[in-house]
């Protein structure tokens, strides 16, 4: 089995709503994303896929983020905005134009900090 | 699949016994121990599990072992303090709260160095 | 189930054959290879495997790579010097001794930069 991984980062604001204390209030972090790919075989040119085509969509999601509020971002209006449903978010972004191609699985992992992360895995099967 | 992770430090002493070389000596690190909890569903309030909770365990678990010479801590006086041991360990204790809750599987890494881990992964269920 | 990890770094030139925009020139990272080492139990002396050993295999052979250009490497000469491939030629550098030691899998992940790696995982069995 192979994977490739790719990482970008993104500075946003954000609340969570319920019993989490001072996250309850408006804060911030800055965001580490970083997306894995999985499958069996290579192409003929030694790749699993494309890792430019993959940093580029990584990249624009994580640029759609950059710099706002997640909790106005379009698709995470009605959640809340914990590191799960932020990669559950993400998880469902990315995985869209990768089904089909012969690939195993994804897994996107939002750090709020060095030190926690969440991050969603499933099969693009 | 849903996966969150905290880590934490502790700077401990020990030595091992047998043909270890200059580790047999007593001698310590600045261990950093990652945890990671993994299961199929999101609660309600968008989290897989609560992340302050689980942090403080890992904080306590990680406190109980600070500046301490790993071969006196109890439940590790039995064993060789090799880096698979001390995630073995660190792993029953953090399962014992854990099982019940519909949680699937824990990792518990312990790095020696920023080169060199050993981890114990196991079903909770 | 318990894993080591160690890792060790290079530093060498290549260039991809084909599509690959500037990497068709040829350009060098400082590369960092990650090898995680698993299997179901613990020797009596409380190791997974000799990772004094595991560490001499992976530095001698992130050696045999440090200040070369990959393409003019044995054994990577007829392949494309993708992430991937490199982390195919490493797997079964270090795969070899590994096998019939009673282990699950071996990990190899190659870093070509701290925001970008591909890695082969596969059974030792």
């Amino acid at each position: 089995m192979y994977e490739i991984y790719v990482a970008a980062r993104f500075e946003a604001a954000h609340r969570l709503v319920g019993n989490f204390g001072p996250a309850a209030r408006t804060h911030g972090h800055t965001y580490r994303m970083e997306v894995i790919l999985r499958g069996q075989h290579l192409e003929e040119d030694g790749t699993l896929y494309d890792i430019g085509k993959l940093g580029q969509a990584v990249e624009g999601l994580a640029g759609s983020m950059h710099y706002r509020n997640l909790n106005e971002v379009p698709g995470l209006t009605e959640v809340n905005t914990t590191a799960e449903a932020v990669a559950a978010y993400c998880w469902e972004k990315l995985a869209q134009p990768l089904r089909g191609e012969g690939l195993d699985s994804l897994t996107v992992r939002i750090w709020e900090s060095p030190d926690a992360y969440a991050a969603r895995e499933d099969s693009l099967a």
